[in-house]
C-alpha cells in the first residue's frame, strides 16, 4: 500500500462517510478497525485490524500517517500525547479533545471563558448532591453517548445507580428547554473557521432521532448568536476537524450549551445531501490542513432522519422499497448488522416545502424501521 | 469478502466514481481490476486484479455476483455472451452494448429506428471513400475513444494512415456543427428511464474539455427533442444503466447523433456536484434494477472542467493550491499518475450565474494542469 494521507482510528460509520469526500479529493485513509468487516472497514481498503486502547495497535497504524484523525472520542488521552509526541499531528489534538472526552473539564473551562452553560457542579457524595438540589441531571464525566451515563435524578433514591457506577460524576440543573439545537464549524490549524447554519435536532430517548437544517423559526440574532458561540469555542479550544456545539434554547429565549463533539456529528449528517461541503469533507480539509470549502445549504430546507434498528431486518431487501416509495430521498446504510435501536443509517430529504421535505424523510425511515 | 452486489470490469475513474454512491447505498462491489493500484483499486476493497479480455479472469471476478456492469466498452461481445449464459446478468447486455462497441452496427441500427445521423456509409477500399466524397470523416468501426480512430479526410492522401490500420472503417459526413451537445439517460430493465438535462460538451483536440449543464441558450424545443431521443434509444436498444448520447447541433439548427456510449460518461460528471441524483448513483441504481432517483439541477449552472494531465505533476500538492484560490469549487482526483493530456481529474463550480462559474471552474482546472 501506498503512504496514507491520514490514519483514521475507528471504523464505524463517521469513518465510513469520510470515504466519499476522501475518493473526491484523491486522499488516502489508513483505518484502525474495530473488526476486518466493520461499517467502514467494508469501503476502506486500507486497514488494519486492532484495538483503540492499545498504543501498540495505533503506532502500527500510523506508522507513516502524517495525520491522524478520529471515528469516536475514545482513545486514551496518554496515547494520544505519545502520538504527537512521536510526531503524528493528532487532529484534534489532546489538548482539545480533553473538553470532548471530560464533561467536568468542559464545564469548567466554557464557564471560564464566559459562554453560557446550565448550572453544574462535580459531585462525589450523596451529600453533594442534596446541596445541589433537585431535580438535576447526573452525569458521568466520561465515556457517556446518546443517553448513556446520563439519569434525570428528582430524589436522593433515583441516584443511586449513578453512585452504584463509581466513577466521577456531574450534577447539572434540568433545563426547561424549548428544543435543542446543534451549531457545527469546521476549524483547520491554520485557524480559519467555517460554522453551517444551525439546525434542530429531535430526541427520542437520549438519541437523535432526526434534524432540521435549517431550525425552523429560530430567531436571526440566536442563531448568529450559536454560530459566533461555536466558532469562539471551537478557537479558544484549539479545535481541529469538526466540533459540534448540541445547546439548548431555552423555554425563555436563552442558549444554553449541552455538550461538545470533536468530530463529524449526527447533527451535520444532513450537510452530505444538503451543503455545497458536507461536514465530511471538511472534517478532512480542516484536520489536513487544507482550505476549507463553503458551508451553505443548497435548499431551502434539509431533513435528516435517523433509520434505528426495528423490525425491518433485511436492510438491503427493504431498500428497494424505500426506493420506490420515496425515490428523491437519499438513502445512506452503514452496513450494519440490525439491533434494536442501533443507529443502521440515515436518510436525508430537500426542498422548498418543510412539510413535504418531513414527510418524505420520515417515510422513508419508517419503511426502513418498521416496514 | 461478503458477497458482492455487483461486479464491475475495468478500474479506471468511471468504477472509482461509482464508489462513493455505493458506500451511501450500502452496496458492495467487486471489481476487475487491471492492476493492484489503478484508480478504482484505491478506493474499492475487493479487487481482483486481472484482464478483461480473458474469460477466466471475468469468470473469478464475477464469481458469485448477480449483476455486472463496466468502467469501459472494450470487453469481448464473445465474453460477454458467456457470462450472460452462464447467469450473470450484464448490464448493459452484449445486445445492447454491441452498438456501442461498433459504429457500423450504431449507425444502422439508428437509421433503421428513424433517428437523425450524419450521412455514412461503410468503407472497404479507397474507390469507396471516392464514391462517398470528400471532405469526410474516417472511424474505425471499433475501439476508437478520445479522438482516436477518427481521421477528417479532405482527399485521397488524408485516408492513407487509416486504410494503413487495415480494420473495418465507416465513413461520415462532416458536419457543419454550431456545438456539440450530450444527453444522459438512465435506464433499468424494468423500462423505467429518467433523463437529465441536455448539456453543451466543448471538446479540444477531440478530447471532452469542459461541460456546460444545461446547454446554454438551447432551443427548447431542441432541448425536448434530445432528451426523447435519448429516452427512445435507451429504450428500443434496450440499455441498461446509463446512456450518453453525444449530438452535433447543426449550423442550420438540426440535431443529428454522433455517438453514443453505455456507461457513466464523461459529459455526466457535472451531476456529481450538480444533479439531485448522480450519473454514477443512477447507473448503480439503473444495473440493479432498484427505482431511479430525480436528475434535476440542484443550481442554475453547473460546470465541469476536465483535468488533463500538463505542467502540474503533484496533484496533491497542488491540492492546497486550487483549494486556497477557489474553495469553493468541487475538485475531483482519480489518483492518477500525471501524464500528458490524460484525464487526471475535473472539477466542478455552481451557481447562479454562468460567467462566474465558468471562470472559477476554468481557473481551478488551469492550476491543476499549468500551474
Amino acid at each position: 500500500m501506498t503512504t496514507p494521507d491520514l490514519a483514521v482510528i475507528g471504523g464505524g460509520q463517521l469513518a465510513r462517510m469520510m470515504q466519499p469526500p476522501a475518493i473526491a479529493l484523491g486522499l488516502r485513509i489508513r483505518l484502525l478497525a474495530e473488526g476486518p468487516d466493520v461499517s467502514a472497514a467494508q469501503v476502506i481498503p486500507d486497514h488494519v485490524v486492532g484495538d483503540h486502547t492499545v498504543l501498540a495497535d495505533l503506532r502500527a497504524v500510523v506508522a507513516d500517517a502524517p495525520v491522524v484523525t478520529f471515528d469516536h472520542e475514545h482513545v486514551p488521552p496518554e496515547h494520544l500525547r505519545t502520538l504527537d509526541a512521536e510526531g503524528h499531528a493528532c487532529r484534534p489534538g489532546p489538548h482539545a479533545l480533553l473538553y470532548a472526552q471530560d464533561k467536568a473539564a468542559m464545564r469548567s473551562r466554557l464557564t471560564e471563558l464566559g459562554v453560557p452553560c446550565p448550572r453544574h457542579a462535580p459531585i462525589a457524595t450523596p451529600a453533594d448532591l442534596e446541596e445541589f438540589g433537585y431535580p438535576a441531571v447526573l452525569k458521568t464525566t466520561r465515556g457517556g453517548y446518546d443517553g448513556k451515563g446520563v439519569w434525570v435524578v428528582r430524589s436522593a433514591s433515583d441516584a443511586d445507580e449513578a453512585f452504584a457506577a463509581d466513577r466521577p460524576l456531574l450534577a447539572e440543573e434540568l433545563v426547561d428547554f424549548r428544543r435543542e439545537l446543534s451549531a457545527l464549524v469546521a476549524r483547520n490549524p491554520s485557524g480559519e473557521v467555517r460554522s453551517y447554519a444551525v439546525v434542530e435536532s429531535r430526541q427520542v430517548d437520549g438519541v437523535c432521532a432526526e434534524v432540521v437544517a435549517p431550525a425552523p423559526d429560530l430567531d436571526p440574532s440566536l442563531a448568529a448568536e450559536a454560530r459566533s458561540l461555536a466558532e469562539r469555542i471551537a478557537t479558544e479550544l484549539d479545535v481541529t476537524g469538526i466540533l459540534a456545539v448540541e445547546l439548548f434554547e431555552t423555554a425563555d429565549g436563552r442558549l444554553l450549551v449541552n455538550e461538545l463533539a470533536m468530530r463529524p456529528h449526527n447533527t451535520g449528517h444532513w450537510s452530505i445531501d444538503g451543503a455545497e461541503t458536507s461536514q465530511f469533507e471538511n472534517h478532512l480539509r480542516s484536520v489536513l490542513d487544507l482550505p476549507l470549502g463553503c458551508t451553505h445549504a443548497r435548499a431551502p430546507w434539509t431533513v435528516m432522519v435517523n433509520v434505528l434498528g426495528g423490525r425491518v431486518t433485511d436492510l438491503e431487501a427493504q431498500r428497494t422499497v424505500v426506493l420506490a416509495a420515496e425515490p428523491d430521498v437519499k438513502v445512506h446504510l452503514y452496513g450494519k448488522s440490525v439491533k434494536a435501536g442501533r443507529k443502521v443509517g440515515h436518510v436525508t430529504a430537500f426542498g422548498d416545502d418543510l412539510d413535504d421535505v418531513l414527510a418524505r424523510a420520515r417515510h422513508a425511515a419508517e419503511l426502513f424501521t418498521t416496514g
